[in-house]
């Protein structure tokens, strides 16, 4: 193919809420309660996963879902419906979230009785990637019908991004996706993350996925005792 | 399902670049260049469509494309090998095109010799329906696997647009997806809206939306002339 002209356009428009963040993650961290900030384009099946990750986790662990949306409040009664806390925060137009807005979903949900706090984000690959939320830890979404190619045109997201669910595994067929090649892309942004590839519709991989995740819940707890 | 508390969270990033689009669409206007802005999620096939979308259209007209992507120069590659002029903006991170940035794409694009000029924009169903780039029509792709319910969760998005292409219909055997209700909402969010079925892997449907651009193609020249 021919090489092709490329021009770079830059502007800046992120604020630093760093401060705030790690803030949010050491109050957080203090009192034992672990936040998942789950991120994915839309439609990848971020609520899906959610009630399935809840199915797995829920007997053991105390959990509390924030589900940011832009509009319309369909997912936190997704959410509710399975018996946790759930609320919604309503964005106002805005395509991510940062960690004063973290904050404010986490005093309206309340900690007092959770164990893991679940974020779910804005569904958009590039803006939540630019803010830190003050999370515990980041973790992705792909699914198969987006494409193997997704690392490289978004890097930031596969970079600040600890674990990389890959969803919709049962519609492989149907698709041109290149499970080895995704996740040499995936490991080329991020050589720690850890893939789990899944199906949220069928269940499948959900248990390697929340084993994880528990761990990660259990050893936030320790610290805080300890 | 039970209630849920609803919090609403708003903040205001968004810069008024209205001026500069009427600016940019009133020069093009004069010129007789249309230019489409094609928006979607990340990986609902925008440049599979645009490469089916110039193999349809470009005997009959000349075109142009601006590739935007936060990172990589592939999907520009991909364009230039349906031999039209293609460049690839890069957006430094940012999730959107404004106005200038699509202005300096357009003189780096180069359009006396163009009729029809397609900006790519970033894979994003939020940042870039509040951004006016100055076009001449606003379309964009909602693919199967990501959801009949997307209309809901991404209101502007589908307020803004005046065509709407449901793309990979070669998979709807495969997901909950349904077109009556996707159609319902849609229409409930622009009840203007035109919407093409498409597969851009199969061809299918391709031909009445390249016929409906085409239109509005020699509309737009017809107008320059007169």
């Amino acid at each position: 193919m021919k090489d092709v002209r490329i021009i770079e356009i830059k502007e800046s428009v992120f604020a630093d809420n760093d401060r705030d963040a790690d803030a949010l993650r050491a109050e957080l961290a203090g009192k034992g309660v672990f936040l998942l900030n789950l991120m994915s384009a839309p439609g990848s099946g971020k609520t899906t996963t959610l009630t399935r990750t809840i199915e797995a986790l829920k007997d053991e662990l105390r959990i509390g879902v924030m589900e940011a949306d832009i509009d319309s409040d369909v997912d936190a009664k997704t959410i509710a419906a399975t018996g946790v806390k759930a609320i919604q925060l309503h964005t106002g137009g805005m395509c991510h979230l940062d960690a004063d807005m973290t904050r404010q979903g986490i005093n309206a949900l309340g900690v007092e009785d959770v164990d893991l706090a679940i974020l779910e984000n804005v569904g958009n690959l590039v803006c939540p990637a630019e803010f830190d939320t003050g999370a515990s830890a980041n973790v992705m979404i792909l699914s198969v019908p987006e494409g193997h190619d997704k690392p490289l045109k978004y890097p930031l997201m596969f970079e600040v991004c600890e674990a990389v669910l890959i969803n919709k595994i049962d519609v492989l067929p149907y698709f041109d996706f290149d499970m080895t090649q995704v996740e040499e892309h995936i490991h080329m942004r991020n050589p720690n993350a850890v893939i789990f590839p899944i199906s949220a519709k069928t269940g499948e991989g959900i248990e390697a996925w929340a084993n994880w995740l528990a761990d990660k819940v259990r050893g936030a707890r320790q610290n805080a005792i300890s």
